[in-house]
């Protein structure tokens, strides 16, 4: 795929679970996926943060990606993310999510090490020249502890199979200098914050890859549809209100409050992986009370 | 004044000094608000992190204001910032600071003890009750180790002597939690963050109290009129612009970079109030070639 | 005073209020100087942060040291902490502590711009050479937000009138950094850290000003006196009992914990100076509980 | 091996490597199990941070673990790190390991996810439930991003699999909160900063797992004997040579200034684990001017 093909508001997967959290629900994923499907998202990306990627086995990220795969057909991209220590098992576990039926993969640094802006470019750059996959760097410091340097990006969007970014950073001034260094490139900037969709957009960015899509797809689809066809009040209405539901869902350890969500909506149990926790049952109703208040299940 | 009154390009005034930087340059100051009115802000804030305003003395701040007063005249408000350890103190620097002219005050919360959000709210409303003058909050984490909660920000908008805040947390969720919390009241919301101009308008903000405006306020200017007349496209490319040459100016001590920029074009010397020291020759002549290659002087 | 002088425990007092805060409580404040010297502190150091000097006025500063002076009489060295934004006005509040009858002063950087390596510097030697005052430095990065690095320090402490620094910074590779950067001159190195007293003097520390000489000064002098006279079983028995105490009163706004516990022990009340509040009378009576347990009061 | 056998000075094993960084050196890797045991280590922990094991392979850690066993015979202990993302991966890789020679292990949480407390015990319980090896937690929230809190490491204390703790958190408020909660369990502390050693040792740590035993292990060995002896300014004096030797070391991407010493000293490469870097010439030849003049190599 190419960077063009990014454009759009995309899900950042979540992984149903049994209800003791100790297996994939299929059936709840596949749900989940004609869900957001319906609800309008360009692409579904499995097994990232939000989809606990980090705490499954590869073995459980493959199967997970090559179910999303099934059911979604051909109709949308589907670019899960590995979760590596190293840029050589990084390669290798991306040959495998292409043979699950990757179209691309959302790549973030190691996480236990902090590195240096050289060591974050050779990473990225030996993966990318070991893999014909498409990439799209994943920048969350929040989990990883460094930041891609907005040069060291725009170094790397210059290699052909590095087609965008998902940033997460929560720090506007970072998006936007990163979306100022890699201006010329096909290259696809987007938030993973989706309470910034709006003015993401309007610095430049092409989307989102966002968790509110599982729950409230059509939320992200009206920021996103009103920025493109100019209808600025809409779209500044339409955010306030994604606000709101992000804001809500923010609670607990993460993806505790959108597990609570799809469970309310009936999608799957609100389990997580262990040793995470779901919220306990007084969160749970409080949250449930405050998506209905939204409109959101 | 009022919440109304608030909206548009405001200028974080600089405050000229002698070359030895031991005394105010009432002259360079006299120029530099006329350079600023030229370009078209509507009001001059002096004293406040730019104008070095916790550097001087209250006698100091008293007659910066004054000149101010007497050189702007009665075309556009003048919003000096108090800097007082107490509620008590800042009730009675505020009272010089009207006698001086002032219209309104930037206040900031105090900088030594962090603050729980009742003291924050209980610091402000002390001040607003005992004092007959309009009150901007100044939410300033990087300096007072504080953010004013949202919710405590709506229950002071409600305040009659309360009119605005000025975020200069550089945190777009933070600014879009107050706006989104004060949205009924007679209240203005100005980001301190000029390099998110462009978004911050688009999610509600009326405008900015910025550093940039004491060299490039047309700048701002182009990004606020692009914005109010619905050319989004200029807007961001004006927005760019600016973020350049904000960047560009965030070298040294605060607000070494800005004066730096303003000695490079004629208005006055680039020494800071010690013991803040100004750049060296070496960094001033980097920024000064980067100024020109942005068009800023 | 000599840096000599400096070693012992001493106490960062606490400022007596009466029970709505709005003034000082002069005879409580007489109350806890006698218990504290009964207790057996070499030095007192008023209107630090314990005793809330930068919520208070510089007249209530004054006032203050002269109380203490009065009922100290000549026995210990009285050392307050001026709180002035500026070299110049911490001279002159130094003169004015002086004639109240401060031995020497303890001062911390001012806190609302982070400050550089050599700007710290240039404040301190400033002030230096404009006051015949002893001075003893106070790093305290929790409100000042800047650390006064190792090498700084060991060229202030070159100084005739810099005696010795406070560190309260709760970094030990800080306190191990400034004792062995200024080992040869004659200055003496305090923790403000009396959970770390023990330590801290086996590393070359000459003892404490704590928070919590004004309700179990005998503690730090136990760790004191235990180490001094070579019995570290003895020393580290106290050190834990201390430890569980400062814990225990690390409750609510800085000093809330230490004026509950003066208020258990009947020395005066719980008020703080406002906006700061005092802890909920649920909290209170848990602290109570707790600091009988330990037989702290 | 029982908590007692957990006291003294024990090494973080660095990971020498062929000159470009692909592949372990398993001859310099016996060198130095040789050199740290001739200087006097207790204990030999391999691929734990210091040993780049986070970088590493699976099967590389397993075949570092099982040259260590083979070199060191059965004359000390050795303890490697797994580095699991999930408690079955960390089993599993336990059994692994003490396959390969392992008498203990050493046992961070996961490092994407931030974790509460609760998830943290549950973490460690999951593990010491599932396995036979003993377990020697790690506390190392640089890498991490959280701190196992004292009252959980004390109730983990109380399980017969989990036999003492590394903390490298660099916080002596939170090592002496440890070693207070879990004073009667059979459970050795250990400090993972040497620098700290002799403070930590004096208020009850049992010693250090520490990267500095590469080069220098007398000096630890110094310090720890010198305190278990009761001689104070012997081990004021080790201490503080240490510390220096310490602070020179900490340049660059760890372990870079500490492969750099090896290197000088003739043991090993100085490379590191790609995309890691080891030091540039300049600095390798300033670091090792400086661990002449402390007389390190």
């Amino acid at each position: 795929m190419s960077a063009t093909g990014l454009s759009g508001v995309h899900v950042a997967l979540a992984t149903p679970l049994s209800p003791d959290g100790r297996s994939v629900d299929h059936d709840g994923l596949a749900r989940l996926v004609e869900r957001t499907l319906h609800g309008g998202v360009r692409a579904i990306c499995p097994v990232g943060s939000t989809g606990e990627g980090p705490r499954l086995t590869r073995a459980v990220r493959h199967d997970i990606t090559a179910t999303v795969r099934s059911v979604a057909g051909r109709t949308v991209p589907v670019i899960p993310a590995p979760s590596a220590p190293t840029a050589a098992e990084a390669i290798s576990e991306i040959g495998e999510l292409v043979q699950a039926g990757a179209d691309a993969v959302l790549l973030a640094p190691p996480s236990y090490y902090p590195m240096t802006a050289d060591e974050i470019g050779e990473y990225f750059h030996a993966v990318a020249e070991a893999t014909a996959a498409p990439i799209v760097l994943y920048n969350i410091p929040a989990m990883t502890k460094v930041s891609l340097p907005a040069p060291v990006v725009a170094s790397l969007a210059a290699h052909e199979n590095i087609i965008g970014i998902k940033d997460s950073s929560r720090d506007f001034e970072y998006l936007q200098s990163v979306l100022y260094a890699v201006d010329d490139a096909d290259f696809t900037v987007l938030t993973g914050s989706d309470t910034m969709l709006l003015p993401s957009m309007l610095v430049g960015a092409g989307g989102t890859i966002a968790a509110s899509a599982n729950v409230v797809p059509q939320l992200g689809r009206q920021v996103y549809d009103a920025v493109t066809s100019g209808d600025l009040d809409a779209a500044a209405s339409a955010q306030r209100h994604l606000f709101d539901v992000v804001q809500a869902c923010r609670m607990g350890t993460m993806p505790a409050g959108w597990k609570a969500a799809l469970a309310a909506a009936g999608v799957c149990s609100p389990a997580l992986v262990a040793p995470a926790r779901g919220l306990d049952d007084d969160r749970r109703a409080a949250l449930t009370e405050r998506l209905r208040q939204l409109h959101a299940i």
